[in-house]
């Protein structure tokens, strides 16, 4: 049992994107700048920043990366922890905030993810992704994270008679609500037949069917819940924070076509809160590559298993349909900073809940949100679900 | 306030040293097993994992490390988190499982630290351990760690008058505790002039002022205080789990001869449980190098600015004296594979705590111990107070 109850009360982030001209200090800076004047924190002291951001030591030779944040921000001495679980290492911050909340060790908490990736030739950054799965059996043997998740399509094909199309249609949707979303890496709408058309990187997967390199921070304020209210008339209460595991290497798991891990995690954050999927509004889910979107609704619920994929080709998941996933763009088109993504999945929900998204990609009356964060080929999964509290 | 008290109830390690014959995989499994079976906890449910570890990717070419361990241990689908503060990383991973405890997430956490070094030459590990500091203005500009601290020690010795002799009289000492610790790097004694003679590294450091390159794991297990009764005669309970950040590069700071972060977080910890450095009679602090140990036993308040290198000159810091520091044989013989040190300080005080402590190294009726865990050259420092609780 929860001992307090923790609201979030500000969010920022940048803009996702190559941003050859800001470093990762800058990246995480302007977020942060944002997230507390959001939450009109403006004298309050920060007791404490948790900071999710997976591979720094190989992509900027900077570890100890979440100090160097409260130094370069000036607010030394609070304590600075990193938290890593590859591309759910934003999750796992926010996860690891809420616990600093809600076990009363402090009350006001930045939450930042950042990632900074183009400072490398992209070779060396898939090389530093690679150490997301089980290095010396997937990454070793020539195994990049294209490849395995183009495993996982091969068989939802067979396994479901899931098409091309289908998988394509994730890419397309994302893409028309990132054209909606001024923080999104792409803003442009995409034809299917643009992704199906598009270079092949691993069969089936085309390069449309695969989320970017980006740069990009996010950053969001927790504090317990009967404080929120003094800083915002909108507190969003996390009502669950739910992580689970799995292996790490494909070739030890029954199944290529579900996440255990994802399975576990909405499980337990659904019993937690006394909810069914049918009650989730609005929903931001890892989409790596579009498949990862479409096992995604199914592990999640959303959908039967083997049905995911006809449900996106049919619109299911678009804006304001009958579940809205990823009115962010996702990781397809708003893009993928790898430690960044699971907070921008907080502040994209709380935006929604808030009534605060931009450009015509609001959800009507959405009144419960789910963020889902997955690590690697799945190994990690953090679900957070929210509620506005009013 | 922390909402729920929180105890250790078993613990364990690998022998640090050069593990050739083992991978990081084993060395956790190894220290994992011996906390498990310490806590007499076959068939009790873990409920979360937090490992520490500094630069995995960069000396395994492995992220997603803690994820890796639960699936290696088979403690699957339990939540996964890998934490990281450069050479706090052990540190910052008690904490975080402290707070998923106290928080009420998880009941029963295994809280590990672990770094496996000697696959990469010794220069590559040094680069590696460069990423602590910052690595824009001090690793690329040729600043290596041994290079920072000789700063601080010249500076030491121009301030207060310390001399090579006290520098050397920690190694000796340390290396007198180390010769009774079975789990030591090195488990020898060695002289003053030997330390004097040997060969310089960074003036005025010698190699026997420097803590070794190690591979090594240690493990603890984290409880409720109201349910540790069940599993032990004696827990040992946490009284006060304190961090603080400084400045990551060392030319930004006022003072090189003390760590603001040690004395923030010290005061801190003293504040919570309502004592004075008197009360503590057992430490283990963060000796990286000779001149780091005389900074911690003045910075946490055990003797004055400038006296702590002729009290340990004076043999006031040997096991059973004024103050036992660093009775396992700290970084400096113990060894510091540099994600495992917090956790292994951990260890070595619940030893000491419960009546332990093998080989003669057992300080008489230690009732209070204390960690003292630092990132780089100060840019964050952990401090645990522990206490058996009868």
């Amino acid at each position: 049992m929860i001992m307090r109850r923790v609201a979030i009360v500000g969010v920022g982030m940048t803009e996702f994107g190559e941003h050859w001209e800001l470093g990762y200090r800058e990246l995480v800076a302007q977020a942060g700048v944002r997230a507390i004047e959001d939450a009109k924190l403006q004298g309050v002291k920060i007791d404490a920043l948790y900071g999710g951001t997976m591979a720094a030591g190989k992509l900027i030779g900077q570890e100890h990366i979440t100090a160097l944040i409260a130094d370069y921000m000036g607010l030394n001495p609070i304590p600075a922890t990193r938290v890593e679980a590859a591309c759910a290492s934003g999750g796992v911050a926010l996860r690891t905030g809420y616990m600093a909340v809600a076990s009363g060790m402090h009350d006001v908490v930045v939450v930042g993810g950042a990632e900074k990736m183009t400072d490398v030739p992209t070779g060396e950054a898939a090389i530093a992704l690679g150490g997301a799965g089980d290095q010396e059996w997937e990454l070793f043997m020539g195994a990049t994270f294209p490849a395995l998740y183009a495993l996982a399509a091969r068989r939802h094909m067979y396994e479901y008679g899931t098409t091309r199309e289908m998988l394509a249609s994730v890419a397309v949707k994302n893409h028309a609500n990132g054209a909606k979303n001024p923080y999104a890496h792409f803003r442009k709408e995409i034809s299917l037949q643009a992704v199906l058309d598009s270079k092949m990187i691993a069969d089936p997967l085309t390069i449309f069917d695969c989320s970017p390199i980006s740069d990009g921070a996010a950053a969001v304020i927790l504090m317990p819940l009967e404080k929120a209210k003094e800083h915002t008339d909108m507190p969003i209460e996390i009502l669950a924070s739910t992580q689970a595991s799995d292996t790490l290497a494909l070739h030890s798991r029954k199944s290529l076509t579900e996440l255990m891990a994802t399975k576990v995690a909405v499980r337990r954050a659904l019993e937690a809160t006394k909810m069914t999927p049918k009650d989730i509004d609005v929903c931001e889910v890892h989409d790596c590559f579009t498949i990862a979107e479409i096992m995604a609704i199914e592990d999640l619920g959303f959908f039967e298993k083997g049905k995911g994929g006809q449900a996106t080709l049919d619109g299911e998941t678009a804006l304001n349909s009958k579940i809205s996933i990823n009115t962010s763009g996702g990781l397809k088109a708003c893009g993928h900073p790898v430690g960044a993504t699971g907070v921008k999945q907080a502040v994209e929900i709380t935006w929604q809940l808030r009534g605060e998204a931009q450009n015509g990609r609001q959800v009507k009356g959405a009144e419960i949100g789910m963020t889902h964060n997955v690590g690697g080929s799945g190994a990690t999964c953090v679900i957070h679900v929210m509620k506005r509290a009013d």
